[in-house]
């Protein structure tokens, strides 16, 4: 297998192409940046690796699988916190009007002035242009970025040491900007357009969702989903009545979620429409131990937690996931039973484990619901790719919908004996509660009654030293003194708990994982013609087998159709190859294709019903009949 | 089962939501018309539907199956036609706004007449008022609507002989009206809102497409695709391609589509958001036989031809297929062998064949691209949906991108042996063509040697009778003269023939077949509770087999792991019922989520490892050792 040393990527995006595993969206059109189609090879890879998906989380541990709108309205996004805070930051150049996007732009500008310092120095140090370029080269290649951005022009210019460990530091964090930070260091750094030189805007957020009108009237707003999340919390209680009220329980969606990404590049990594594969396991917030952690406890992962990262470096460690979350690195064992899981379910469909690490995402950079959250990351010749989002959104997204639309959206839990409590407990007084708030009079009594018990505990030390205390409601902030209510603790007996559930999402995009799946599995023969292979495991392999007849003699014809029918009968995928062209090439072709298996049918065939079969990666052939063959594939 | 006669949709929608199998979006903020969820029951009948589909079209006939955006630019939709006609006429209640969709309108305001006009005749007829309700709900069942609408509001008036003679002829082609047919008939029978009596604004149309914009610019307008087929079509060069060149051969696509339908009722029969799997098979138009005709010619199927229904009938006809074709009354066997498949298709996942018909569109009723078209109808309670719509495109689409793109979007065929054909030839008199048309030269040149043969003949025929032609170039029309041109018959020798395919459609809705599929498998066991079951065939059931403990003794269950892994081994579905109902109440459950199959564990199963199978619609129970049901439900 290539490896991402010394990675050409030109030539796998050739082959890419010419097996039409994808493409530009209209490309008869001119295309749009970061929209794309599957052709043929990569449709059946994107099904088969979602079957996979399917079978290894859904089926195997019985997730209740949704499929919800794309199209949401207004109002669930603008809970949801997404019509807030889903956004990027972007500056336009102030003269041409080109657009960027904020972050991507300072990084571009300032790995370009340390590369330039590099040659600089470099120069300085006499070495040959050969040697630096080779030097550029290696450095590129370690770059642990998420992503290689376009690079500014590089200029060699040597930078001053404290410059240079500004510019290092700044990189290092560049996800854990906002925008007022961004804003200061562009200021702070002079940081210009990389293809103008111009002088850009102060970065302004640019909300990623598409907009769109429901209906005839034009005043119902709606966005199509940035993930497919929304729509499975939405029914949590349809969801948690249909598994019997049971916990903790799961339910998952597969389906397409759009970001309007400011200016998509790379390919498949980063595009405005894409499929998710999407869980969202519900867990008691008090015991978030998961049943069959221990049968992944021994599962070694790669990782790289955040306070590495906050330091600057990169360096990963090997751990057990039990000795993981035993040291409290990763919060949980439901986390790190979704972690090592993640983990099981990449290696079968073929991403190699040394290019895989599970990052930890630092506070800033982290989704506004999330309260922790790790990154599967695949490493492509890219850099290192986000393919597997494994977050804890705690209760965060039950609570605002629960609020905003009165439902409740809890577990009620009865509890094996009943059990006294000692809670913070509200009395009104209702002489003079009622005159005092009016209108407001029960709109503050229902928000005394549920306050949380921080709230009460506050609440109790504002009466008892002041004499007074205020509450919000409904935004507006009323002030209660001591003769409109007593707060006390107070001993309550509970039959029924009453809690809303956590919940731990893994989140897959499926498109950037096909990606990294292709750099992984391509390699080239070392043979006199140096072809193309794309070694898929056979679970994924767009097609399991090739059905080759030597030539268009008529003679072959009804044994394609025979072989061919028999071998969908047993569940294994065929692509018929009668063109015209020699076996040779065609099984090149077929190696190209990622087709694991190929069979041959010959004038032998014809008497004796026997046919040869090729293995892709060995290239190794035997000679069966066509029975005993099919038998092989079945168990293969 | 419950025949659409006495068909009781409220009961069956209990069910529906009781078990969740769909459910309207975003339900606990109110919902929105034309959007559903489907649960875990619904999406795993979706996913099996699919799959199904997949294996019956996609692996049957090795089609070439992509997965292109839903994200469409205005260019790519304007070429195809959707900017232009994809609309509905709507119209406004003058008074308070609400909206309507024109034709559904007229429809209903005609038919609560009709009705009334029944009641007064009837009412004269000294009926009771029992009789007359009884008739009235016969009558309701026969309408052959393809979706029944919002009824207006019934007063018994009765209407003289020739005008419910022309309500009668309005309604059967009440597809087939234009927008300015559909005003002429507004006004004319004083159509007005049935629900308010307001008069009603002039029927205008409304785009059914979702609009956004791509990009931070908000200067690239696109849409979500109303079809799949666009993204089929764009990729025509590289599928040819991806198949070596070789004709006829078929792309394939499942995938979301959107329709912003100005009022959408019937549940999932007419929503903004769905499911489709559309095929299109690209064929010589010269030759639109299909080598697997044979295969279905004796398939009997049930057909509405266009002018029984011109002639405001709905007399069917059963024939097979090969006759059919024969006779010309369906086009070509290429849409007949679909039309044979679809039905296939149909009756393996669970439609009665007594409940499906084909039914050929009237021309106005026609698409804008298609020039014959079959919808498969499947009968409900809502009337005749149409599920399967299967229509000859002919050249239209890739006519249309090719000539706006100038890709050339066609087959090249080498001939067997070169081929001399005598065709319209051009010869262009130099001396006088420049110094006449200057700087439109080379565009006009251009025109004359590509006009259609038809066109040539037309212009040969100018110059012969009045010595002048016109042709028309990219709009402005132009003369020439026997002076300029001589256009004349000439003998040319082929080696390739260059053609654009026609496309045959047959294109699914997923969602209404589901709907459809839920109505024709209901039905309620007659015994002491009248308890519901919903027979679909295993192939789709939502689980296949259940998994019940007797009880919620721990004694069970490593019995419920081990069985429920090696069900899921065999790839059969399951589902666990661990709940604290009755076994009875359990297998109650069972019927009514479809699951063919429920195995029960109970203290013999700990002792010899026997289990009781129980089958859904007989309700026999069998008991064997574990591993002996396992066999026969493989084979099920």
């Amino acid at each position: 297998m290539s490896s991402a040393e010394n990675f050409d990527r030109a030539a796998l995006e050739q082959l890419v192409t010419k097996r039409f595993f994808y493409a530009p969206s209209f490309q008869i059109y001119g295309g749009v940046a970061g929209l794309y189609d599957y052709g043929p090879t990569g449709c059946a890879l994107l099904n088969n690796i979602i079957s996979v998906w399917r079978n290894h989380f859904v089926l195997e541990e019985e997730m209740l699988e949704v499929d919800t709108s794309i199209m949401t309205t207004h109002d669930v996004l603008k809970t949801s916190g997404h019509v807030d805070k889903f956004a990027d930051y972007m500056c336009k150049d102030l003269k041409n009007g080109e657009i960027f996007r904020a972050d991507h732009v300072v990084e571009a500008v300032l790995e370009a002035r340390l590369q330039g310092d590099k040659e600089a120095r470099a120069a300085k140090a006499g070495k040959t242009a050969e040697q630096i370029a080779a030097e550029a080269a290696e450095d590129a290649s370690k770059v642990d970025k998420k992503k290689k951005k376009k690079k500014g022009v590089v200029v060699a210019v040597e930078l001053a040491d404290d410059v240079r460990k500004a510019y290092e530091e700044t990189l290092a964090q560049i996800d854990n900007y906002n925008g007022e930070e961004l804003a200061a260091i562009m200021k702070k750094f002079d940081i210009r357009s990389p293809e103008s030189g111009n002088e850009l805007s102060e970065p302004k957020e640019f909300n990623l969702m598409f907009e769109s009108s429901i209906g005839p009237t034009g005043h119902l707003k709606g966005y199509l989903r940035p993930e497919t999340a929304q729509g499975q919390f939405l029914n949590f209680k349809k969801l948690l009545e249909f598994n019997n009220d049971k916990m903790p329980f799961a339910s998952a969606q597969v389906g397409r979620s759009f970001r309007n990404e400011i200016s998509p590049r790379s390919g498949l990594l980063r595009v405005r429409e894409f499929t998710m594969a999407e869980i969202e396991h519900y867990v008691d917030p008090e015991n978030k131990q998961h049943p069959k952690f221990v049968d992944v406890k021994d599962v070694v992962l790669t990782l790289l937690p955040k306070d590495v990262q906050l330091g600057g470096k990169t360096e990963t460690v090997d751990m057990t996931i039990g000795e993981a979350v035993e040291k409290k690195i990763v919060d949980n064992e439901t986390l790190g039973y979704f972690m090592a899981r993640i983990y099981l379910f990449l290696e079968k469909i073929g991403i190699k484990r040394d290019r895989l690490r599970f990052r930890q995402h630092m506070d800033n950079e982290m989704a506004h619901y999330a309260c922790d959250c790790w990154d599967a990351e695949i490493k492509t010749s890219y850099g290192w790719i986000e393919c597997v989002g494994c977050a804890d959104r705690s209760a965060y997204d039950l609570t605002v919908h629960s609020k905003r639309t009165g439902e409740k959206l809890v577990v009620r839990e009865q509890l094996p004996e009943p059990r006294t409590v000692e809670l913070w407990q509200v009395e009104i007084n209702k002489k003079t509660f009622g005159p005092k708030f009016k209108k407001d009079a029960k709109a503050v009594e229902e928000t005394l009654n549920s306050l949380s018990e921080d709230k009460y505990a506050q609440l109790a030390k504002e009466l008892e030293t002041a004499g007074v205390g205020s509450i919000e409601v409904n935004g507006q902030t009323f002030e209660v003194t001591k003769d409109h209510i007593t707060v006390k603790r107070g001993t309550v007996t509970e039959h029924v708990r009453e809690y809303t559930p956590n919940v731990i999402e893994p989140s897959f995009g499926i498109g950037r994982i096909l990606y990294s799946l292709l750099e992984h599995s391509w390699w080239v023969r070392e043979d006199d013609e140096a072809r193309n292979v794309l070694s898929f495991p056979s679970v994924v392999a767009p097609f399991k087998c090739c059905v080759l007849p030597l030539s268009g003699n008529a003679v072959f014809e009804p044994f394609v159709r025979k072989f061919s029918r028999e071998l969908r009968q047993a569940g294994i995928s065929t692509r018929t190859d009668d063109s015209k062209a020699s076996i040779g090439r065609r099984y090149a072709r077929n190696d190209e294709l990622g087709i694991p298996y190929a069979i041959t049918i010959d004038f032998d065939t014809v008497k004796d019903n026997t046919v040869t079969l090729r293995e892709r990666d060995s290239t190794k052939q035997i000679r069966d009949t066509f029975e005993n063959i099919l038998k092989i594939l079945r168990d293969a």
